[in-house]
């Protein structure tokens, strides 16, 4: 996994590639690696859309290997959504797939001049990029679809839908799971309208003929690799409720705790919580023949993912995420689960966030569009993004043109992208997350939930401003590190409570690379990683005052808990004091 | 006018309102008030369409004196448009009788919290806000028809359309022109939306009974005056050009100097040209019983606005202005004059910035939503921004959000606003004030035209680099004092030029309100204004990165000169070393 792929779609008649060793960039792997391409090689005021942004596709440095929960496939480029840096992460079996075939990154580059669109394939044999126009309009599991016909059930795929190929900012780029739909998504931050403007619409993955990635170390890294697992079993949260209920096991928690943002965030707590709970979608998964325990890509032991079957035991969509539960449940009033199962499809189908898409759809409800509750009218609305309507393109174009178009003044954003499922003024430590972090509005990227609610790695009072901004900077370092191995963020939570699994990652990492990483090392990684998309956003226009959570949050105050967000200004300008 | 009103529309049951005198404010007048209200009351990162927001109507020094061409009114706001400070000023007649009214500025604050739409009566009795729901939904000229109806045809207004009632970012605010017709607009920076969001549909002023103001020595106002008036009209753009053809006079001129921008900025000379001239419209206006010479205001002297009729010699809009004509003309790829015009009267009566709507039009093109130059379908487009459909939102909130929901990546804006009639690259002084300007994209800021094309105040090469800085910023400075005396900004022609013009308008203000001010002082009032402003903009997040052209000036030159916009960064940082 020594070797980047770059693909220019902007040469001459057609695409041209051409493989590398990662040079400069040698070391790197998942988000360290996307931001650091970048940050190196886009002008951070060019056009998000333009052939001067790329898109950096990089499995972890895990990936690849026997290692568990190194899955996760970072996607990079400059955000059209929010114009900062960019990496958004994935399940699913790419990040193993393309380890395995052994490169290190897929870049896409330059833009073609022709209205074509193209696809890529990957295997043992090389790289082709074809012109496939058959693929245009498609939604992601059609595409998919065919592409597995024409080449077999065991590739995997990259791909978009018909939201990314009308370069819409809140579209998402897919990622084929195990049973190879197009279900784990890297979904924020619009990745996928980058992908369409490069007008790649597929890449097909095979690594038939590669074998998994070998250690220098092998029996220190098995041996490590066990320990690891041991951990993550062990541990309340990735052993047991996760795997029992998914990450819909949240939504009980965070309405209980009062900081489940209801109605566009006027409330902290949604009286049809316990009908989308994940307790009630489990049952339901048991009942129909879905399953309720189940992981999105091989090597996975914490399986939070699921299988959603109707009540005819058909497929309705891969088991939906808390954050995804949420934005279209209680932000949207909807307390249908079904049908909030059935809009994940939709969404994972056009290529579409799901978070910024539920948040765009409560917009489009405060702004009286639509009725807060009416599900029925929100599946609409996502028929209008399919079609590209001109209401589609504004819905799908995210939470913050959403608010600008219909002219609210309500509007939960931080850098353009939506806030998800924790209310920041009742979970104050992902309220600094939310404000400080170079990615926008971002749960995943410092996950103070962790030890604000479920106390884990100790406990800080969500309601106390106390403490948070400590919490959030540790929390958003450990991640960006984290995101730089392949390993799925929950096994965070392992790694806070238990010693010997955060020395178990180290030991993978040091077994497979014959390196000699210290825990210190690992911190030093994740700020410089931090760092580095701190500047590219600086020199994109960024400022503090960008590190601030929208005014609304600080002047009303959330029931039932009844407080602001009350972190001060010059607290949130120390996050990055390192 | 040394008292200030303001109007609180969010106080308990109803609104409710105070006059009193302008204390800290006290000797400023126009920009230079709005502006410093703004900045010293408005929270710099609020949402601009939150109760924080404030609109502040400001009339100039002069304004209501006997002193020629003083009736701009200054409107000033945090701007949904660009999220900064904007100050947009307006001819016709609210200027004049507000300051006649005595007050130096009306200020709009807060929010009502119910659905209600009010007018505001002001006249020598007080101030009456009332509810009236019947003009909801009516466009500028049936509220204003309805006005007159109701209070008689002397009565002058200040109003929304439709478009500020949805709080549309590209939506104006109209004021009536001596012919009470709601005509000359408040375009730039959405100041519309913030009066919509404060529920204020119509300002109704009536000065019966009340005098022009009397300056301390009458006897030297008067004598500066007329010297002033007679350098107007000795100067060849204010004395010939501008009362002959009005503002597209320019049209022909910058289209022979390459910097007509054409098929959004694809090329800098278009081949209809001639047919939307400044010279054809006079003829047309000549021909059928319209007025090619006319003032939008009592006082006028250089009366460079007019009145188009169709062939039936029927009204059809106000004579449209040179950058009214190319937004919808060569950026839209339209020669048809007459449809031109009624795209004019049509934003005029909806509420919308012609500049803006008409950039977004031309990006609809550019998405292939229309075709360039089919004049019907941008009609439809309007239409459909009346009726408040989802693409006529989108029309609506201007060229960025055009821009980005139908996935373009040449959107010719900074800070989120239009750039308007004069290419950057052919013009590079005024691509200098477009990146640099506290307004976003406004050539009325620092209109380096005059010194580039006209030859006014002598001549900087406009395809050059060099110089372009320093013009810049000395028209940036003398513009900000000019908006502050309430002085239309086409005086500076013969202010440039004729050393005893600017004497005299010196000493007109010396001679209102019995003071000393010096040339320096008038220097140093612009620069201060331009620093609170710029202070202000610093707070809500905008840095030397938001003073830069897009990036496709740079790369992309345009024909005929095969120019790109190469003014270096540093040198643009260089603008406000003062």
């Amino acid at each position: 996994m020594e070797k980047i792929l770059r693909i220019n779609m902007g040469a001459g008649e057609s695409p041209t590639f051409q493989v590398s060793p990662l040079g400069e960039f040698a070391g790197l792997g998942g988000r360290g690696l996307t931001s650091a391409v970048i940050a190196a090689e886009v002008p951070p005021t060019c056009h998000p859309l333009s052939a001067e942004n790329k898109l950096v596709i990089a499995p972890g440095l895990l990936s690849g290997t026997m290692a568990a929960m190194s899955g996760r496939l970072s996607i990079g480029c400059k955000s059209p959504l929010t114009g900062g840096i960019k990496e958004s992460n994935a399940g699913g079996q790419p990040a193993q797939v393309l380890a395995r075939l052994g490169y290190a990154a897929v870049v896409l580059e330059g833009k073609p001049k022709r209205d074509d669109l193209f696809r890529i394939i990957i295997n043992k044999d090389g790289v082709k990029i074809e012109v496939d126009n058959s693929l245009k309009g498609l939604g992601n599991y059609a595409a998919v679809e065919r592409m597995r016909k024409e080449f077999g059930d065991h590739i995997v795929c990259i791909s978009i839908g018909q939201a990314g190929e009308m370069r819409l900012t809140a579209s998402s780029i897919a990622c084929t799971d195990m049973e190879g739909r197009p279900a784990r998504h890297a979904g924020r931050g619009g990745p996928g309208a980058v992908m369409g403007s490069k007008c790649v619409k597929m890449i097909v993955l095979d690594d038939t003929g590669m074998s998994t990635r070998q250690p220098r170390d092998p029996e220190k890294f098995r041996a490590a690799n066990k320990i690891f697992i041991e951990g993550l079993r062990k541990h309340a949260v990735t052993g047991e409720a996760l795997p029992a209920y998914g990450t819909n096991v949240l939504t009980n928690i965070l309405n209980e705790a009062g900081g489940y943002p209801t109605y566009n965030f006027k409330e902290g707590r949604f009286a049809g919580a316990s009908k989308i709970s994940g307790e009630t979608m489990a049952s339901l998964e048991a009942a129909r023949g879905g399953m309720a325990t189940h992981g999105c890509h091989r090597g996975c032991v914490i399986r939070c993912s699921g299988i959603y079957n109707d009540k005819d035991g058909h497929f309705v969509s891969k088991q939906p995420e808390y954050e995804t539960v949420w934005s279209h449940g209680g932000h949207c009033g909807i307390d249908d689960i079904d049908k909030i199962a059935r809009m994940d499809f939709i969404e994972d189908d056009i290529g579409l966030d799901t978070i910024e898409t539920g948040v765009a759809l409560g917009l489009a409800m405060e702004a009286g569009l639509v009725k807060y509750g009416d599900a029925d009218a929100a599946i609409d609305l996502l028929k209008e993004i399919e079609k590209g309507t001109p209401l589609g393109r504004i819905i799908g174009s995210g939470a913050a043109v959403t608010g600008r178009v219909f002219g609210l003044d309500r509007v939960p954003v931080v850098k353009g992208q939506a806030i998800p499922a924790y209310d920041p003024r009742a979970v104050k430590g992902l309220g600094v997350t939310y404000a400080t972090s170079t990615m926008g509005a971002d749960h995943t990227a410092g996950y103070a939930t962790a030890t604000n609610i479920l106390k884990v790695g100790g406990f800080v009072d969500p309601l106390k401003p106390e403490g948070q901004v400590e919490l959030s900077r540790n929390l958003q370092i450990a991640t960006a590190a984290i995101d730089s191995t392949g390993m799925c963020v929950f096994v965070a939570f392992a790694l806070m409570d238990i010693p010997e699994t955060f020395t178990a990652l180290i030991d993978m990492l040091n077994s497979l690379y014959g390196i000699d990483l210290t825990p210190d090392n690992v911190v030093e990684l994740g700020q410089k990683i931090l760092k580095i998309e701190r500047d590219f956003n600086a020199k994109a226009g960024f400022t503090k005052e960008h590190d601030r959570l929208p005014a609304f949050f600080k002047a009303q105050a959330v029931p039932p808990h009844n407080v602001t967000f009350d972190v001060p200004d010059e607290e949130l300008d120390k996050v990055f004091n390192f």
